[in-house]
C-alpha cells in the first residue's frame, strides 16, 4: 500500500493498467485512466484495442455524472484530433471534469501539446510531467513509430560472460535460465513482430511465438532470408500461428518464392543488393503499421542492424558461464570500431539479476551521432545462426 | 547506526577492523577483535602485520584488567599452535575472559578446531558463526592457500558487453570508468602479487603499481614471459617499485636471463616445455609464501589459467558498450567447450553497478568436477596482450 496519497498515487494506477495492455493495441499507444471525486475513484479505462475506445472514453462512461466536477488521470496527453476515435480532449471538456493530470505530453505531431491547450482554454486546470518518465517509457515504441513511421526495435541476446551465443561446435541449449527465457516470451508478447535470420530458422526450426503461464499474443514473423533458403516445411511457415512476412531480395528464386507464397507467407524484395536492405525492410514495416520489433537474431544480424542505426532498445540477458572458442559465434558479430571511444556506448543502462542471469539494458546510439544515418546495410545476415527459437 | 545491539553489533566491528587490514598480513589472515565488559567496548585489536602481535594480543593489551569476565569477539577461531607467536587461545584463557564469540573456524589444518576446545575446555563459553559468511570471505585467500599451499588467484578483466578487451586495431583505452579502475588499484593492495603475460609489458610497458588516494601497497609483479621477450627497460624490470619476478622455461636464451637478473628481476623457470607451466609457476609461489595473485592477463593467459584450473574467484568489469571485431581480443580466449552444459559456471553470482559500468563476480568451478585437475597448460599465453596496465 501507498504511505502517501496525492496526484502520484492515481497517476500510478493509471500507468499500471496501461502497462497491462502494452501489446495488445498495435501501433497505438497503451493509456491508462483514473478518474477521482471528493476522495473516490470513480472512473477507471484504459485503451484496449486499436480502432475502439481511448482510455479517457472509457472511464468516463464508467464514472458517469460523477466525472462533474473531478480529476482526470491520464498516462498520456488527450488527444485532440478526429482519428478513428473522436478527440478525447473535447470528450473530457463535455464531461465536466475541472482538472485533467496528464504523465506526459503526445509525441504525435498532430497532437503535440494540442489536447493539453484546447482543455485549458476551455478553462480545465491541467497538470502536466506527473511519473513523467514511466510515462515516457511507456510509450516509447509508440514514440519513434509516430515520429518517423520506422518501427521501434528491440534487441534481446542471450550469452556467455565472454560473450558467446553458442559453442564452437553451435550448442547454445541452454545459455540462460528459465526466469530470462520467461522474461523473452513477455517481450514477444509486447511487440508487434519478431525478427530473426534464415539461419536461425535453419539451425533450429523455431516457432517464434509467445509461450507464457498464460495466453500471449503471438508477434507477427519476419524472416531476413537474402537467397530463400529457408525451407517450405518450416515451422513459421506451416503452423499458422501468426503470418509470416520473408524478406529477400530481387535476386531470389522467382519459383521457392511462390512457392512460399502459396503456404501463405508473405515475401517481399527489399533492396536489388546481394542481401537484404534492413533499412527498406524497417521502412516496409513502418508503412504496413508494424511500430515494434523484437530482433532476436544472432551475432551477424545483431551487427548489420546496430551498424545500420535501426536498434531502438538492447536487453541483453548473460549467464553466469564461460564457453570459449574464437569460433564460438558471438552476441555481435560486425567489422567494429578501431578505436574503442567509438564504440556503441548504451545510455540509461538498467542493470538487474534474473536469479544468477544479468539482465543489461540500454539504448545504444550514446557516442556516434552518424550511427543512425547508413542507408544500406549489405552483411551476410542470413547465414545468422542461433539467434531464436 | 546500527538498530540492535547484540554480538553481531560487535562481530561487525571487528570484522570492519580486519578488513582494513587485508593486504598488509601477506601470507596471514586479516583478523579482528573487539572486547567487551558490562557494555562497554573496553577492546580492540587487528593482526596488523605477519610477525607481529595477533588480533587477540593488541585487543588484550589495550584491556587490561578488565578482559575479566568479558566477552572477546574475534573474526577467525583463535590459534592454538606456536607459531611466529604464542598460541592466542590460551592467551584469551589467562586474561580471564569468560566468553569468546568467533565468526568462523580456522581452516588451517593445525588449529581447525583446536583453539575453540581449547577455550571450552577451560570453562569459557564459545559462540562459533556470528557473521560466519561475512568472516569467511574475509579469509577466503587464506583458506586456500593455507589448505593446498597455492596462492588464491583472482582474475580482473574489463571488458566490453560483446567481450572485447580491446579493438581490432588494439585499442583499448579507456573500457572501465574510473570508478571500476580504482576499485582494481585496490584490488591490487589487497593482492600479494600481480600477475601478466609479457605481451601487456610489450604493448603497454604498464608499472602494475597500486595508485590510489592514499598510499597503497604494490604487489608483487609476475610476469609470465616463455621466450623472455621482456625489453630490458621495461618499467617493471627498472621502476623498483616492487620485486618482479619473471617465468620462462628451460629454453630461455641465458644471456637474456642473466641480463634481467642484473637489473633485479628475479628470474624462474617454470617447465621445459615451449611454454611456461603455469602449475609449476603457482607452485613456486605456493613454496616462496605468495598466497594471494591478482591476473591482470589478456585473454589468453586468462583462458589458460580457467583451463588450468588454477582461478579461484573472477571479477569481470563490463563498460555498457559494444565494439565488435572478431579479430578483437577476447576476455577469455581458448578453444572453448562444445557443449553450453560444460561452459565454466560461477556460483555465488554478485553484481554491482559501478556507475555505467557493471562488476559481476563469482567461483569459476562450479560445474566440472576435472576442471581442476589440469596439470599442465601450454598455452601461447606470452604474446597475450592488452592487460593490466
Amino acid at each position: 500500500m501507498h504511505d502517501v496519497i496525492n496526484d502520484e498515487f492515481y497517476m500510478q494506477l493509471a500507468l499500471d493498467m496501461a502497462e497491462r495492455a502494452v501489446g495488445q493495441t498495435e501501433i497505438n499507444p497503451a493509456v491508462g485512466c483514473v478518474i477521482v471525486r471528493e476522495g473516490r475513484v470513480v472512473g477507471l479505462g484504459a485503451h484496449l484495442k486499436r480502432g475502439e475506445g481511448h482510455a479517457e472514453v472509457h472511464a468516463l462512461h464508467m464514472a458517469g455524472d460523477s466525472a462533474q466536477g473531478a480529476t482526470a488521470y491520464v498516462t498520456l496527453e488527450p488527444c485532440s484530433h478526429y482519428g478513428k476515435t473522436p478527440p478525447c480532449s473535447l470528450r473530457l471538456v463535455e464531461s465536466g471534469v475541472c482538472r485533467v493530470v496528464v504523465a506526459c505530453q503526445d509525441p504525435n505531431p498532430t497532437v503535440a501539446g494540442n489536447g493539453i491547450s484546447l482543455l485549458r482554454a476551455n478553462g480545465i486546470e491541467v497538470t502536466v510531467g506527473v511519473l513523467e518518465e514511466r510515462g515516457r517509457e511507456l510509450i516509447e515504441m509508440f514514440a519513434k513509430y509516430i515520429t518517423t513511421r520506422l518501427p521501434y526495435v528491440t534487441l534481446k541476446t542471450a550469452s556467455t560472460l565472454d560473450g558467446k551465443i553458442a559453442t564452437s561446435t553451435g550448442d547454445s541449449k541452454w545459455i540462460s535460465n528459465a526466469e530470462a527465457r520467461e522474461r523473452v516470451h513477455a517481450m514477444r508478447h509486447r511487440h508487434q513482430a519478431i525478427m530473426v535470420g534464415s539461419g536461425t530458422v535453419l539451425a533450429d526450426n523455431p516457432s517464434l511465438t509467445t509461450r507464457l503461464a498464460v495466453a500471449g499474443l503471438h508477434p507477427m514473423r519476419l524472416i531476413v532470408d537474402s537467397k530463400l533458403r529457408l525451407p517450405i516445411d518450416a515451422r513459421v511457415v506451416t503452423d499458422g500461428l501468426a503470418p509470416t512476412v520473408i524478406f529477400t531480395t530481387s535476386h531470389a528464386d522467382e519459383v521457392k518464392r511462390i512457392a512460399l507464397q502459396k503456404l501463405g507467407a508473405e515475401v517481399i524484395t527489399a533492396g536489388d543488393g546481394e542481401h537484404v536492405d534492413l533499412r527498406q525492410m524497417m521502412t516496409w514495416c513502418g508503412q504496413h503499421e508494424i511500430g515494434s520489433v523484437l530482433l532476436e537474431g544472432g551475432g551477424q544480424l545483431n551487427g548489420a542492424m546496430l551498424e545500420a542505426g535501426l536498434i531502438d532498445k538492447v536487453i541483453l540477458f548473460y549467464a553466469p558461464i564461460i564457453a570459449g572458442g574464437s569460433l564460438a559465434p558471438g552476441n555481435f558479430s560486425f567489422a567494429g570500431v578501431e578505436r574503442m571511444q567509438d564504440a556503441y556506448r548504451l545510455q540509461q543502462v538498467k542493470v538487474e539479476t534474473l536469479g544468477d542471469n544479468i539482465c543489461i539494458s540500454g539504448y545504444p546510439y550514446g557516442k556516434s551521432s552518424e550511427n543512425g544515418g547508413a542507408s544500406e546495410c549489405d552483411k551476410e545476415v542470413e547465414d545468422d545462426v542461433h539467434g531464436a527459437c
